[in-house]
């Protein structure tokens, strides 16, 4: 099941669907009254019961005319977790540009795990703010985002994926000027807009082995980046085993879980996003997030 | 006026209080009607009008028997936003101490910035589970905490400090080694319980230049930290003008502004934190936090 966040033309009410045949936005809460009022973060809190009730709705739920759709988590618990570095062709492209300011291993020997704040958040479709890196840096990152459902602390790495709600597309924008200057990485990447995810959370029960997944990212139609979630150097059960040594996982919270090789600054010289520029990402089975560059 | 969040004998609702004499905590809302219901970050948002009534209600508003202290922003609207060295005797101490992995400069020529989730906040009294380092690396940060009022984007210098609603006291906990490892900071500094904040927020009206502040970190007694906040690096006006450049700030939003000379990675060889150990951090007019070690 994919599901999607979603409002009706001229409410602000944020509610649940779940994506029909033809990408239609099916309205889940008419076909199955306990899923009323819910939001995301509820359903990834809910027993699994309640998933599967909302998958027997789809059979009957309606259409949404008009839907517009948010970001699946438009505001997850805690600033969106994020993975540096943690493809090795990419970790390669990355300390060649110099730009990793604080870089001394090309692979870093554990998980380089920053945040972006849920104001950098935005829905496919909705343009990237290109103008607030006036610095003239402006690149993408295509990623494979994680969303907990049970969440919790200490997750051993063996049951890791049980507390997996789904799947979903991020682009990582980054300023990489910013990046660079700033040494932490949050003001270079935690831009308003600079967060773009969606269109849909896949849901964890129909990826059975979430390394099977592929990503490709396009700029302008052209192919950038394209490689399989099996060759992350930190793959999922590692990272939240890793983050929840120390950090109380919650329900929604997202992961973003690094990005392959092929980013602007992998070209010599390195090749930025400029105003108009489209970046599409798609995985296997979630969809394709596409944002302009404003 | 200094403003707490607590909760009463037997019940979870949080409320928004204010200190009176001999550190009591008043019941705000029992005096002005418009004040139920109100939480710090509801405080944060509203005109400076329900300020005004908040310190009229004082004279009148009974004590609160039994009353818990919690953290004053419990739950910012994104992660606590931190800075990295920015005190230029502590900038030394840490580059000399060969815990900054990212090192290249003793003084950053940009603001270093980084996150805590709300996971970390914890209140005055509570404990630190230093624990969760296993590592072996604790050490304290006493900060200045800026509580951001009005919100924006693009806030410049000049009218900063009109966009703070109040200071506090943060204890940035750090596991040195995690922040080592991990290169990028929110696995080192983001722990469980690894941000007490409090006792309260001191209202900004009542600190016409907040580089007068002194602050003071004892250890079991022993005085560890005293400067004044006017030996920033970056100021807290150029900290909200270079954040909010890029980050739309909300009001309840935090900015840790960082530490002074003498933490514990600071003396040769490090002497870090243990089980038992009591921080205790103090600034001119907010108070007290004093937190001990699980």
């Amino acid at each position: 099941m994919r599901l999607v966040t979603f409002t009706r033309p001229g409410k602000l009410q944020q509610e649940v669907g779940a994506l029909g045949e033809g990408d239609v936005v099916l309205d889940l809460a008419a076909a199955e009254p306990l899923l009323r009022g819910q939001s995301m973060l509820d359903m990834a809190a809910a027993e699994p019961a309640l998933l599967g009730k909302a998958r027997a709705a789809m059979a009957k739920a309606p259409k949404v005319e008009g839907a517009k759709l948010c970001a699946p988590i438009p505001r997850p618990p805690k600033n969106v977790f994020c993975v540096g570095k943690n493809y090795h062709e990419h970790a390669k492209e990355f300390a060649g540009s110099g730009f990793d300011g604080g870089a001394k291993d090309v692979v870093p020997p554990f998980p380089v795990v920053f945040s972006k704040p849920h104001t950098s958040i935005i829905a496919n479709g909705e343009k990237i703010l290109g103008h607030l890196d006036t610095t003239g840096g402006l690149d993408y990152e295509g990623e494979l985002g994680v969303v907990i459902g049970q969440g919790g602390r200490g997750i051993a790495k063996a049951e890791a994926l049980k507390h997996v709600f789904g799947y979903t597309i991020i682009n990582d924008v980054t300023a990489r000027h910013l990046q660079k200057r700033h040494s932490q990485w949050i003001l270079g990447k935690g831009l308003d807009t600079f967060c773009p995810m969606g269109p849909a959370i896949l849901t964890a029960d129909e990826v059975p082995d979430p390394t099977k997944l592929v990503l490709t990212t396009w700029v302008n139609g052209e192919q950038r980046q394209h490689a399989p979630v099996a060759d992350l150097i930190f793959d999922i059960p590692t990272l939240i085993e890793a983050i929840s040594a120390v950090i109380t996982l919650e329900p929604g919270d997202v992961i973003a879980t690094g990005t392959p090789a092929g980013v602007g600054i992998g070209f010599n010289p390195p090749i930025f996003l400029k105003s108009g520029d489209v970046v599409k990402i798609a995985i296997s089975g979630i969809g394709v997030l596409e944002n302009a560059v404003a």
